[in-house]
């Protein structure tokens, strides 16, 4: 996609103020759930930022507007590829700013998912084992027709416009000290690492089946991972973004793995405790309070980011 | 229940100032969700209030809690009736107050509603076709055993800890100038229009199939009415509460009917648009928007209060 440079200076605090400001009539601000520890049996009170009620369903809409409305979108409209989530908000955007959209999800990419997107009135083009192939298949068609690239995860306007759930985040719960959110390309935690810059500490937690993050950071680069396991359709890069990843040298001290049963039992326990339907991808970051994969210091306040809910809503119990 | 009296001067700010202040280490205070009028379709732009994510899933945990904080709990514990959200609210509340609880349900409630009350450690009792069966049989048994009769709508303790919604919401929202309430037995909209008391339009909103605040204040005096419908598990009391009933010939103007389609609607909608799973009683505030029951006059500011998701996540499609 990019040459390999370090965008870092580009992905910063004023940017994503002004992406807040260029989004803003499109998003919702969403909103949060303080819960004491008994309530889904966490070490520590939580609260929860309740991303998955973002339109289209999850956090993605907030980079695909904001690389959207950085500049003039081509004839050609836009082109994206997707495990689902990112295809859903690239559509519901490009319907929003009266644009044409492409969108190639893999074959693993689940009915939710691909019912929202075409219920947002995009082409859908699938095919490949996973996200990477999807991609690839984009990239060229992007190339053909001059249509604006839309990436999931790897562009400087996506990363920013991630990163205002937690200029969000900060305003409404500025007692926070640790933030967990769930890494598959690493878009969304790049975009608030370079928000919170050190002020709180950001935890990456990524499904045991997926650990893009985690073993990049242990090999120095972007390194391609295993993509498998019950979050795949959302969590299933093949390895992190090179936007991201100096961001997540700088401030992201906590990268983390959780099995595919935490997962499932965080979904389980956010229907039975408190009436939310979220995603496997969407619940992960709960996991590693759940199975100990993440511990709070003493007095730490902790905030869970439930970034999606593009699901079958009849899979939570 | 109780003489036909006057309660109204109980049932003040003050009160329910008090049960927000008693009831505060038990319940959570729902956020609001804020939407463009595009959002579900609605002639207006709306504000949500989230009391589906309520402790036990409803709006009822307000009320137990403040009934049961009242007065030293008798041994024998305490007794309630219940289409079914107001017995999990009890024992709910009665497992984290360590009190016996026993749970009169009728026929209709559905699997949903019998686990959570199951599941919160509560005796349930199921019997007779409707909630005043299953309530005249709890009494039978409270005056037997010396329990404490938590009632699921007719107690000013009640009345005023349902209020305290009403108090989370003005002081969250103050710009509202009306605000949308679905209606069974009438102790949520009874408390909240004793909190508003006239400085928000309080809009009663039920089904046609259970219509008991609409046919009582045309009759002048709580009357018995039909029970039925998609949300006869939740709002299917057989006549409005005597306490509640001066509050609302003093304080609600307006109390439409809406078709059972327009709350299936309304569900779908909730779902399809902002990943929220509702019950159709806690979907039937917003139907009245939907089918056109009630046309909010131009530049009015509306709130809605979805009170409940005790139903099976699957049913929303």
């Amino acid at each position: 996609m990019q040459p390999y440079r370090d965008m870092t200076h580009m992905i910063d605090a004023p940017a994503i103020r002004d992406a807040a400001r260029r989004i803003a009539p499109h998003i919702r601000r969403t909103p949060l759930l303080h819960l004491p520890a008994a309530a889904l049996g966490t070490p520590c009170d939580l609260t929860l930022k309740l991303e998955l009620l973002q339109a289209s369903g999850s956090f993605k809409t907030r980079g695909a507007f904001n690389r959207m409305l950085a500049g003039p979108l081509p004839a050609a409209g836009v082109v994206a590829a997707s495990g689902g989530n990112h295809g859903a908000a690239v559509a519901y955007a490009a319907r929003a700013l009266g644009a044409r959209a492409e969108i190639y999800v893999p074959e693993i990419t689940g009915p939710a998912k691909l019912a929202r997107i075409r219920a947002y009135g995009a082409h859908l083009v699938q095919g490949g084992a996973t996200y990477d192939d999807a991609r690839r298949a984009s990239e060229a068609r992007a190339a053909e027709t001059g249509a604006m690239m839309v990436h999931a995860y790897d562009q400087p306007e996506v990363l920013i416009g991630q990163g205002t759930l937690a200029l969000e985040l900060e305003e409404d719960a500025p007692e926070l000290t640790h933030v967990l959110v769930a890494t598959g390309g690493g878009g969304l935690i790049g975009g608030m690492a370079a928000w919170y810059a050190g002020r709180a500490d950001v935890v990456s937690v990524e499904p045991a089946a997926c650990p893009t993050l985690h073993d990049a950071l242990r090999a120095g680069a972007p390194t391609p991972a295993a993509v498998g396991g019950v979050a795949a359709d959302s969590l299933g890069a093949r390895q992190v973004g090179i936007a991201m990843f100096p961001i997540a040298q700088a401030f992201i001290h906590h990268a983390v793995l959780v099995p595919d049963e935490a997962i499932l039992e965080a979904r389980r326990r956010l229907w039975d405790a408190c009436r939310l339907v979220v995603e496997p991808g969407g619940a992960t970051a709960l996991a590693a309070l759940l199975c100990g994969a993440f511990t709070p210091p003493e007095g730490a306040r902790v905030g869970i980011v439930l970034c999606g809910a593009n699901t079958d809503p009849g899979s939570v119990g």
